[in-house]
């Protein structure tokens, strides 16, 4: 049998709904002999292209958007909290975890879920670099290479291919899904994929 | 034991996902001993307040959104047609929906599911009051008296108050699903709505 390909997942750390997804990707995934891929990326440079909006840009649209996040959170028993500085820039985090999987490779998923769980539980800033570091260090990572990492122009580019990659794949919400070359976009459509991981598609 | 209110049931005749959720909804209503209120509206009324954008405005999210209307519909087992003319405006058939509603309310629902499969199975341009027209003259229903209703201030009023009434509430999007209160937005929320009629909510 061919090798099972891994589940991409994208996701920019400013949104609510890929944090829900960060929280069950890994366990769908364990279900069905996958693995998952993390990938961040910046869904503002995604938008210059997709002539998307961030999700606060209405009052409307925010409105629903709590309400909904909370009732997802509370469906899925995780904790929310609605982030004071919504949304942010994660530019630190990413170009952080693309480091991350270079140097510490081991380390890379669990510092994303723990930025998110910083943003999303513990209503920190992680649109600071600061923030960005101080996570790190806790988890034993090397605060001052990675600062050194922030400002690299080769982790940089890293992060700018990847935003390049998700524009030229169609890639435009956070989270987004790819299942053998089937995309999925939203935290709404995690059913589907799981469906579509239990029938080999349709 | 009170009274089971009607689920709301919000679309923009224009909307395949509200096209999608059409085909489902009094079904999942039904298992649970619930009516549902249709509710047609325009979209483009109320993204003025939202800010929202059409799907069909920028070719990344369109595609996305082809790839994912058919295949929604593949595991629902019903047929779609990508429009040639797309989006329509709704004007003509949510008029004569609100006027059988008023004039012959057993035809009402009956006509909405008829223009949405005209339109995303049959490919005919429901933006035309002519197609309306024959559509409902098809049914049974009277031509002449509907085509005098269309330009009726008293129907056209009656569209707009909706219209108002769905910003008022904070409905932006299609579909949209009101059950006791509670909003749910996208045919992707079908599964989370079953969930809350049959726990009564978490």
């Amino acid at each position: 049998m061919a090798k099972k390909t891994p589940i991409e997942f994208w996701f920019d750390f400013s949104s609510p709904y890929g944090y829900i997804a960060a929280t069950q990707i890994d366990n769908i995934a364990e279900d069905h002999g996958r693995t998952v891929l993390w990938r961040p990326f910046l869904l503002g440079a995604v938008m210059k292209e997709s002539g998307g909006a961030p999700l606060a840009s209405s009052a409307m649209k925010f409105s629903y958007m709590k309400t909904d996040v909370e009732r997802f959170c509370r469906l899925y028993g995780i904790t929310y909290r609605q982030p004071e500085t919504f949304p942010i820039g994660a530019v630190a985090a990413s170009r952080a975890f693309y480091w991350l999987e270079e140097h510490a490779p081991a380390k890379a998923v669990d510092f994303a879920a723990v930025v998110y769980s910083a943003y999303f539980e513990q209503g920190k800033n992680i649109g600071e670099p600061e923030v960005v570091l101080d996570i790190a260090a806790r988890m034993g990572i090397d605060r001052a290479a990675l600062e050194q990492a922030l400002a690299d122009p080769v982790i940089k580019n890293r992060l700018r291919e990847v935003c390049d990659e998700a524009v030229s794949r169609g890639i435009f919400g956070s989270p987004w899904l790819v299942v053998d070359g089937e995309h999925f976009w939203g935290a709404d459509r995690l059913w589907m994929v799981e469906e579509w991981l239990e029938t080999g598609g349709w």
